[in-house]
């Protein structure tokens, strides 16, 4: 028999000044957060975050690659824990909430236990994931990618920042390396509260998505290599330019993303480069990186091979060489189905709607929903920008995410 | 009545050995030449010269932009010189060609004349122009464009390298000013022999070109800003895409270029920037550079309205800001009847077919053409490539071109 039946109700304003608090460690210019993956400033925040939940009287080990695992003990401790997570570390100039949400909300969740004098029948877990963004070192979500076991341990710790500095001297470094076995604790559920980082839930006026999964990614580096030459006395029809074979390249790809059937394609060109560029010159070498993602992996791997295909041919076209490296391929991830259907539960009972939504960007749950029961909330964010300083989440918007996150672990970790 | 009939023949090996020499001032890592205007590698590459002219007796004099004049006497001095020239600047990973054969050209000329103990009745001009690649200095052809005037003095001396030293700095360091006023000494005609830079004569079989003009050249900067956003969960049909719009503009400029009923049009994006690159954002701001070319004016108009059109179309297309800026322009110069003519005679009468060709590049000679009679003559450089190390040219080839240049230059310099 569950020894809470009325969920108690988490305090919005003590969240939000948590949310505030954190965003002072590691200032960025305009009004956002700098703590990059295993810098002080990465150290502070964690800090921060063990000073609170020392005075819950929770504990906390770390693993080798610098993942917090806090425990609040349940009346069963032999159980295997329900764990709430994300991360701490911010992009360059990042936001306040993109990660944070989610480790300050699981914080709220154990602070209105103890308020409530609440010791639920399995123990609980609060996880800060090391390195999930990704700018210092390459990959993101590498801290979860590496305790599943679904990222090598060797491309984890031998992953260097643009100083040569490597994660696992970084760790080092800081101190934040621990004793606890990587994928130690095991785990019940995991359950992930974050911003949506994109535009829809604002648009479509709803405070909570429940997230159903996380879409397919490919991502690829391109290189077109012509011959460089001067951009005066060359004739057009003697020219291997690759700047015209990967603009003529990403326009047709652009095509067939447009006309996706299910209008869930999606392409982005984030890094476009001339190898020595000079206003002058024909270009000898361009480089550019692809990221490409769907909800349906069959349609991602027709799109993968409509990549190689218009490649090739616009390559051909020009007369220039291409090289075509697979650098990631996230497939499709399905979030747990009994998880799904107690958010749904607890969004009824409060009477709030939720609709069901892919998530478009990758975040530890990928990984953890390959070794444990997984699911993910959003919450709105203003414009749908993230990875920005301007990065915004309405306080009510924290607070319904967060007592959704709240009802439902309850309820987890009280399940026979 | 003239004092030669029959024009001395230059020596070829002579011409190579200098040519390789000054190869060897700055030397680059592959075999070319790397002598940065106003550094100590481009006053020594002078210096060596002016050893080579002192003992042919030839006296000289710079004026403030570090142009230098090199004097051989006539027998009627109080006349214009006819001139020859070029530049020994060269691009940081150079060839030994570009530039350096107009200079060495002239040298051999002067050789010739001292061997065959010819005075001509006007005086003769060597002319060593400062900065005419532009790589250091922006813009290029700087020396002789303030000698002309057709260049501010102003934006000639403040114009900075990437340490943001300024050109009067740099002349000055390198103690290459000198007293000649700006503009003197009065020419009665400039000659200037050049590699192609192009492949078209290599193709086409022929030893020489006669140029009877330069080509227009427009030169654009371009912005496009939007929204940089996550690639993840951004739907392509809310984003604002700077790079989509920048590739919609290149292809369809390129579609219009290819289309120049003429087949005489030529695009060239040297430069292509995604501000501040991410994998996986979708670039918020990118920036590109256009070179524009055509031959005739008129249809560089077209052209150039083109360019704002579809630029607009393409902006507005992906809900953009662009923003336009006009840097340069360049128009079609045409060059001097008389000395195309005698150029064309002097061929004829070494029995050389020399196709009349326009040059692709700018050069100095276009500046020069707007107050002195002026003629250029092209010889073949290997696979049209330059501005490279690699740049080669037969040493028959400079010698043909060096023996139209004298033959032509004595003609001038008889006439009446
Ligand atoms: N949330 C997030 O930015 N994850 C990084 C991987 C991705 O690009 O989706
Ligand atoms: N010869 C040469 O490279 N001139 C620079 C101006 C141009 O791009 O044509």
């Amino acid at each position: 028999m569950p020894s809470v039946t009325v969920p108690p109700a988490i305090d919005s304003d003590r969240l939000w000044s948590s949310l505030m608090r954190m965003a002072e460690v590691g200032p960025s210019p305009n009004g956002g957060s700098r703590r990059l993956a295993m810098t002080p400033e990465d150290v502070a925040g964690r800090q921060l975050l063990l000073d609170w939940v020392e005075s819950l009287g929770c504990t906390w080990q770390r693993d080798r690659a610098g993942n917090l695992f806090i425990h609040r003990p349940g009346r069963e401790n032999h159980l295997p824990a329900v764990a709430m997570g994300s991360h701490l570390d911010t992009q360059p100039l990042g936001g306040r909430f993109d990660g944070v949400l989610g480790v300050l909300a699981g914080l709220e969740v154990l602070r209105t236990l103890a308020d409530n004098a609440i010791t639920t029948r399995r123990p609980l877990s609060l996880i800060v994931w090391t390195n999930e963004e990704g700018s210092r070192f390459a990959p993101a979500m590498g801290g979860s990618g590496v305790w599943t076991g679904r990222l090598d341990e060797e491309a984890f710790f031998s992953a260097t920042d643009s100083q040569g500095i490597s994660l696992r001297e970084a760790i080092h470094a800081c101190g934040e390396g621990g004793d606890l076995p990587l994928g130690e604790p095991e785990l019940d559920a995991y359950f992930e509260l974050h911003i949506e980082q994109g535009p829809v839930l604002e648009e479509q006026g709803h405070a909570l998505g429940i997230v159903t999964g996380v879409q397919g990614i490919r991502w690829y580096d391109l290189s077109l290599r012509g011959q460089s030459a001067h951009a005066g006395p060359t004739p057009m029809t003697y020219r291997r330019d690759p700047l015209l074979a990967a603009t003529a390249l990403i326009q047709s790809l652009k095509e067939q993303v447009m006309a996706d059937p299910q209008g869930a394609a999606r392409l982005t060109v984030g890094d476009f480069q001339v190898v020595e560029p000079s206003r002058n010159v024909v270009p000898g070498e361009v480089r550019l990186q692809l990221d490409l993602r769907h909800t349906d992996d069959k349609r991602l791997a027709e799109l993968d091979a409509a990549v190689e295909r218009l490649a090739g041919a616009a390559a051909e076209a020009e007369g220039v060489e291409l090289s075509l490296q697979r650098r990631w391929h996230s497939p499709v991830t399905p979030f747990d189905d009994d998880l799904i259907a107690s958010l749904r539960r607890a969004a009824d009972a409060r009477g709030l709607a939720a609709p069901a939504m892919m998530s478009g960007a990758g975040h530890d749950a990928v990984h953890l929903s390959h070794v444990t029961p997984t699911v993910m909330l959003f919450v709105p964010c203003r414009d749908g920008i993230s990875h920005n300083e301007a990065e915004y989440a309405e306080p009510e918007h924290c607070a319904i995410g967060t007592q959704l996150l709240c009802d439902t672990v309850l309820e987890r970790a009280e399940r026979d």
